[in-house]
């Protein structure tokens, strides 16, 4: 592992840290906060999961949550959205390959070789970031926006046990029935959508509910709503009876000045479950 | 109007009133808390509207709810569920008839002269608290739990321009569909199911939702919960991209336990959009 940089932040420390990664067999670039707390020993961690086109850098800079985290003693995650480099296969549009990893572990060509998002996010950085920093495994909670909140919601509910807390900030939440999502998962996975099932919340939600506490926020004027679909994911979370919060918030897009002015209320909601 | 009791309560006035009720054809009971502040002229105001067996008593004394209220100089107002007294009709259910209003205006016998619930919470109970009260009626929300929380959202998307917010403590969200409605509907409208919809929470959602917030509160361990519903009013509030926090509480019942548990939260929802 290598450290790109580490800048003093809110009493504790915001590193920018590159690793070879076994899971994309490329290297890999994360951001990660450490509190002040860190210094006395191993704190919680909350993972952020960053949307379309995003590297580990813009929550890191943009959506205002270590002052936050620093405030409750809570350590920050950024991972990157996708494996990287000149080997690695790469498409026109924004919306895939490099940039847009979706979070699964992509079984077609050309990506199988390294788009492993989800083997990435599930194993290989949880277990650098044990040997590395003082973080508690046992104190782990999820978010994430966009295609960031697909992969914090679908992580959560595919790895039960990890995770005490999981929200999201306009996240993709029936991807195998939205233009975000059915592109995607048809590239990486295949025709069978058999194969997609397991990265789609809402069908995740339906077949097997969720028991740890859920918090979404969606702006009224994000101008991708029709395809996030926050309805099918309420009507889902409320039908299994899950201890959900699900927010609309009036007029506001889909942009970091979106999940800038709702941080506070998710690290406080993450806050209470990792202490609990 | 005749005063039946009148307690300082949090440095306002907790008053009890009986008034004859055109709407009813009876007299009618109600609760009205006034905070300190109604003595130098009007104050908002915040109906909230009662579940089956509850008299205007029930939330008065159990909800907690004036601490808030004073906090934020917020009158409330606590109707009564139904008509009442020996000439007006009964059912030996607790679900019918007194005690069981419904918040509609009844077309059928026994019960028509009587259970007007709708124009007593809407028209004859504001005009009396416009005569009386120091209450600014350009600042009124509406909250209410189980039945009154299905009166709370029916008459607030059926009185467009009436309330600046709403909330309820586990409505019933879809009664044209549920055994909480279905029979009270029919005893009071009729079997004509298109009578029905302008009292269905989720039917009206789903016509023209709503444009104002709303926040609801639901106990996951509710054991009416799958009367109420929560998950269909969901789908259909975020559909229509109302402004709204939609909430399952863990382990939370149906009781004013649970109400009162988060009436502090309503109560602050209540007053961003009465001070707005």
């Amino acid at each position: 592992m290598e450290t790109l940089s580490e800048n003093r932040c809110f009493g504790g420390v915001q590193g920018v840290y590159k690793h070879a990664s076994g899971a994309t067999g490329c290297d890999m670039t994360f951001g990660l906060f450490l509190p002040a707390e860190a210094q006395d020993g191993p704190v919680p961690v909350l993972w952020y999961l960053s949307g379309l086109t995003c590297t580990h850098e813009n929550a890191m800079v943009k959506a205002g949550a270590q002052g936050w985290a620093a405030e409750q003693g809570i350590a920050l995650v950024f991972p990157d959205t996708s494996p990287r480099g000149d080997g690695v296969a790469d498409d026109e549009a924004y919306d895939l390959g490099q940039g847009a990893g979706f979070y699964v572990n992509a079984t077609q060509e050309p990506w199988a070789p390294h788009f492993r998002m989800w083997d990435y996010v599930a194993e290989d950085l949880p277990a650098l970031l044990a040997r590395e920093f003082p973080l508690d495994a046992d104190r782990q909670s999820i978010t994430g926006h966009s295609m960031g909140g697909h992969g914090a919601l679908t992580l959560a509910m595919g790895l039960p046990g990890r995770f005490r807390s999981v929200s999201a900030f306009s996240p993709i939440c029936h991807p195998t029935a939205a233009e975000w999502g059915r592109k995607q998962l048809a590239a990486y996975l295949g025709a069978d959508e058999a194969a997609w099932a397991p990265h789609d919340a809402t069908l995740m939600m339906r077949q097997a509910g969720l028991d740890i506490p859920l918090l979404t926020d969606t702006g009224t004027a994000d101008p991708f709503i029709d395809m996030l679909r926050p309805e099918v994911l309420a009507e889902a979370a409320m039908t299994r009876r899950v201890p959900a919060t699900l927010r609309l918030q009036p007029g506001y897009d889909h942009s970091y000045f979106f999940v800038s002015t709702f941080m506070e209320d998710h690290i406080t909601f993450h806050a209470e479950a990792l202490y609990a």
